[in-house]
């Protein structure tokens, strides 16, 4: 176990999963998940995993990997050493025999809880490291692979048993890693005049698609992780929760939708922002979503594939909390709370499959919501959809005795949580009762709304924005 | 000519006020009081506020009432000022005939709503502002007053009882300033090196006393306004909630309480705090509650009433959401939620009496609880208890349609809500269904925090930590 | 017991004077001044200057004597008080029998030495102490002015002399503090939206007027204090200097001129300014000397007599060294060195008579310049003159030895010369060699400029601007 | 020529270079340069001076060559294509036939005018660009110098004369990037743990030697570029000025020294520092040079070569001017004036050989100063030597007319001059009568000082602190 302070100032779902780490290494005491593990299918899912973030480091330079563009991202290769840090620590350096530090730095180099002294300030100096180089980085995954995969080869049963938690942990741990990589080298490539392309051509956009709505009927309801297969802490534990009747959007808001709202003064006017939001329009100078550029007249919008025109039946990705509250109060609806979201997509629809998002394996933007379906489309995998609710610890969460809890729930405080994934969230990696969070003035995570309304009595019938009307269900 | 603008970036509860002003001004539709007012008792009940308000500053002098200590506190003539322009503004200008402003620039200088070009600098430059001074201030109040008893007795019935709301509104506003008056001349004296002295000597205090538990068997439960006597709005609308059952700390965390846990290392344990919450410790140096300073091995308090040696029967006062949360942990409790709060204090205390602090009414310091009694004591009027609730609409809640309810709501991110009053809330102002709410690191209100255990089946019978044990229910 | 603190960044003025007092307590030994003083005249001048700030303080209400407006001022009181302490510290407690101090903490409060923990932070709280109040400051005044009056009366002709140094040395100190006074209440009342006037109507304004050119030989000159008098020890010693021939405007820029600068795209011109200054106009959106402000197409200027129309003919006030470096640059001109002007104001002008602003004794801002003399006009008594030199020692400087040279020199870096005095300036308080030193930035201070052109060989006979020609001498 | 703004941020040394770019175009109008240039030894000189900047760079790694690790350095990268992009926009887009950009966002990225809209902004961001990569950028210098030398070969003799002025400025401008390339990787490799090496083993040190003192006469004399061979327009024009005999150390101050300060309280004692510094210090905790690091009680020192022990007989080097103040104050004696500096060099010492510090050139350090010579030792090629004066125009300097003048005198404001170049300066780049410039606060070039006493009469022969005294000429 690791000594030292903990890195505060560590973006949200690195923080959720390193914590996560120490709480779950006893998986048969939590019951937190239940995959039955043999060391071929450990050694197969492990070189999967670790293959898929090479694959996604391929088109990147070493100066690319390199840089950090602004404090909340870190460098691509960073995250590449990162993630094989943690297999060296808290699985070879707990079990392999004659272990030996690969390299004694890097675990102050790639130790998310090194900041002793100034936290924020090394966080913020991810970029500024030289060395080790890209390749050198190579060199450090490759000497930790083969080292775990003698390991599992060498474990008899039980320490199978006891060691697979904690290697499925770092499994999760890295398509976290995955998902950030793609999320900040998005940013670095951004600040960059060339304007140079991560990935090939976008799909072809669907056509733009009228919203419905979705009624769910509450009542006293249960959220939380059910138990079956992995999760992490923060979704336990199963809880009763009391829901009135609401109803649900039955797609993500679109761009074209976000340019209406533009175009009716959204960011200007200062009533439809809660009070902190219009500090930072003000402040910030805030008049369209993150990665938007306007040029002579039309939107522009940065992504991994290249700079190209908005496209108004694309959801609107990378808004604010505060942007999506705004638009919800425009639209005369609100954003759902997290326990509406996570009722209604276990009720109607069900888990995402396993494959989720495969069909944008190479795909890295959200997807139109593509013909309804009376039922709830872009739940998963398009983007992280903001909901009314702060991040605080379930009813009955409270941290686990002893030093293995010390940290737990630390960063439930000043966030809201966001359901259901993004484009850039690997295969099989999200699921209905998945909490993710950021402060309400993130934007460069890939952010979206799904709007809702009712939630008391006598308001779900009543429908108040004409421009957002019509339903499913009615 | 004007240098600069005024105000805007007004506190919370301050806010919070001027926002329900927009909503309530019609009580026949909303039957959000219900009291019934002849000329007589208005005309009485508002001579009543407004004295107690001049006999508040009146221990102040000019130069007391002037000096803004730092930007979250306003200067004491601006509060006296202030209360008498919401009169002005919205009774006198719109019934008065024949109205003509007492001064045009008053409007600019009292008015919280203002936030044009730049609202925060604004805000902070209150104690820039040398004139009007604090006689020039009293003669307004005159004037003002004088015109409201007129107004008062040439209304015939209908327009009393239309206007009695809008009236009984501005009582409820200059309350809540009576109680922000006091709690910023507190930090204005503190910073004094002289240590000026607000009021006459304290109470002496109760012996200490154990810390007992209240059992409370939640179930679908109703929170909220139920709709008798006055309410700002964030209180509606009374609603279903689902509680676990749960039991609460029958009193409130004392100051030698407090002081075993900073013996513990409190201010030095990174685990037991939230991530927000332990840069604030380490960033500026938080070691103690907030006016507490040790000399000579003793702690002092600053009080109204003088500095004195911590007194360890009396309620801790004056710390944070932060520390209040990291006290929780440390005791191997929790803070209750605003609903667990809110039901235990209908069900089973009620309402407070109506002269509920008037038995402070001249000491400006929470007491001490007083031997058991076998339910939840010090639950109003000594100090704002921290909860671990988010400040956050009500399911239900929505902005009123039109201009009416341009800031509704507006308030509600990143605050933590609060239950209870304090010392310095005036007699009859608050009630079981009330919600304060300020950030997480605010430290200069007076707030305090009891503890909650329990909340999912299973956890309530399990004592967690020695220190705090005992329990009136077994 | 204290919270925080006090003072200790003190503006460059007053710590040039404290600093002078280490150094200046032995005028035997450094003649800095000569003045034979008896107990009649010095008692007599005693009374004249205290006398003094009590009639500037007089129009000032005790808010107005509270208000800090921005770190860079003091409050009216704290001026008042401090000056009193002087004679306290360095005079009473000293040389006084069975001394005691008149209040123990007023040595912290007012004490512009105490610069321990957070000095800048305390010197900018200033304004957050509303005790003792403008009367309870007049009390320890009249207290220390009675043990002075008796002190005096009571030495003997030695301790006379040895203690008539330390006590000029404070008149000169209040005489500083005087004009800061004044400068400070001339912010304080700026800010506030209703326009508060401190004294009456100004003078009529005199005729524009042509500027004239003064031709100086120079050669190797001799600037620095002649020692006939009072100095401060950064006017010594007295040395050579070398100076090519050059010539000084005969008179200081005027508001007129500066609006034609303004024309002329002086404030949008990134080439007219130093990059530091550029920095400021673009970071903080200078566009006009600091208490200009247009209304409805007219440029307004708050000066002590209320706020006017800008009148063409007097001279440009409150203008910081950036600004005037870029309007000779505009003009084609330079600003004067220090020894320049020091030199041309020895040969040309003279030392100021002892009564040189007494004319605008009640005239508290610069006046037109008068008609043509031949000469070097507003020399003495208008504005500040920014020169081209940055404050640095002189030959020879070095600090003395022991404790009491602790801050000799200390504020030689990163601050510019100014030299004359201003219309705020006590008559008699300014010399031909008086050295006074501001920031580049600063605009609080009332200053302006002159002109200078030539100092290398060929260069002076060559017009550059036609916008500004002209001159006496040709 | 560049319209727009200037990059206000950029490092004083950058700027100064840049700026003279507009002012020296024309060098049979100014006479500042007479070297006579055929083709062939411009063409010579040309693959010289950029050889050798890819020399420098050749040993660092494309990530090395990206990271930008605080916003006073530059990438290596950035370097390398900014001084090709001078040459390729000053000569090539002047008088190349068929000119097209290599490619056009180079100009945007590579021109340290470009910062247009938000200049500090923009080059804080330098380490955020990762592409064009290391290679892509030895491409652009590929294709400019192929250019560069198809136009010498082509130019007849009068384009030739009238082309190699701003030919010849560009060599004087990659020689001071080459410098700033060397001082900028050093603080890159010093924020990483693993503490990279740039270069081999330094040279072993001389033993350490006695400071002795070396007389000047003074009087009226002579200072500021001569006309003979190339200067910058800071230096000019040559004129007289009056010095008081002084005297000045012999060689610079040795770590040795350094420690002494230390250990006798050096970075404790506010009295012996000027009040900014003393802000510093206590703001920033100094407590020793910029690159020292104290492990188990011993100073160790970051180099090019490696961290090392601290070496008491060289050159003290990473000071600031105030650092330099105040031990020169401590000593008893003062940093020596510019004027002092410069008339000592070119009377005692001339002008340096052109291999000046060739001796050094694989020795990125300042080396011993090896056995008294009865002279000035360590004038040129150690460390850059702060003066007391402050960076301001020579008496005759004033900007040139027309918008080739633009900027002249920009960064005369703020900082302090610097003379003799240092072991990072390329061989044959400094002279007498450079003048360097710094704030006075910067520590990240290669600074150290010099002492000097006397300037006034009387003065010189007072030996003043024990610990400094002896002298060759006594």
């Amino acid at each position: 176990m690791v000594r030292g302070s903990w890195d505060a100032a560590a973006r949200p779902a690195e923080q959720e999963v390193t914590r996560s780490v120490t709480t779950q290494l006893s998986p048969a005491t939590t019951g937190r998940w239940t995959d039955h593990w043999t060391a071929d299918t450990l050694a197969s899912r492990y070189d999967e995993i670790r293959a898929r973030t090479e694959q996604l480091a391929a088109p990147l330079s070493p100066e690319d990997q390199t840089v950090q563009s602004m404090p909340d991202v870190s460098p691509t290769k960073w995250h590449r050493a990162h993630v094989t840090w943690f297999f060296e620590t808290f699985v070879l350096a707990e079990h392999e025999q004659r272990f030996a530090p690969y390299q004694d730095k890097y675990w102050f180099l790639f130790n998310s809880y090194y900041e002793a002294v100034g936290p924020r300030y090394a966080r913020a100096e991810r970029g500024h490291i030289s060395r080790p180089g890209a390749h050198d980085v190579g060199d450090y995954r490759g000497n930790v692979d083969a080292r775990m995969r003698d390991l599992i080869d060498t474990l008899d049963e039980g320490s199978l048993d006891k060691l697979a938690g904690t290697i499925e942990l770092g499994f999760h741990h890295e398509q976290q890693h995955q998902e950030l990589l793609l999320m900040d080298i998005k940013h670095v490539l951004s600040v960059n005049p060339l304007q140079p392309v991560y990935a090939g051509s976008p799909d072809p956009a669907g056509a733009p698609d009228r919203l419905g709505w979705v009624d769910v009927e509450g009542g006293l309801v249960e959220i939380g992780h059910d138990g079956a297969g992995f999760s992490f802490d923060n979704e336990l534990p199963r809880h009763r929760t009391f829901l009135e009747p609401y109803r649900l959007g039955d797609r993500l808001i679109t761009n074209g939708e976000w340019l209406d709202f533009m175009a009716d003064g959204g960011y200007d006017r200062a009533e439809l922002w809660l009070s902190d939001g219009w500090g930072r329009v003000t402040g910030e100078g805030w008049r369209a979503p993150f990665y938007w550029q306007q040029v002579d007249g039309t939107w522009f919008e940065h992504t991994l594939h290249g700079t190209f025109p908005v496209d108004p039946s694309l959801p609107v990705t990378h808004v604010s909390h505060y942007e999506a509250d705004a638009y919800a109060t425009w639209a005369g609806k609100r954003l759902p709370t997290e326990a509406e979201w996570e009722h209604a997509a276990q009720t109607l629809a069900g888990e995402p499959a396993p494959d989720a998002n495969l069909a944008n394996a190479d795909t890295f933007h959200a997807r139109a919501a593509g013909p309804p379906t009376g039922g709830l489309r872009q739940l998963f995998g398009d983007c992280w959809e903001w909901t009314s609710s702060a991040y605080l610890p379930y009813p009955g969460f409270h941290p686990a005795e002893g030093a293995i809890g010390e940290y737990n729930g630390k960063f439930m405080s000043g966030q809201m949580v966001l359901r259901g994934g993004c484009a850039l969230t690997p295969p099989g990696h999200t699921r209905a009762s998945y909490r993710n969070f950021f402060p309400a003035g993130a934007r460069w995570p890939m952010t979206g709304l799904r709007l809702a309304d009712g939630g008391a009595s006598g308001d779900v019938n009543g429908g108040v924005n004409g421009a957002i009307t019509g339903g499913i269900e009615r």
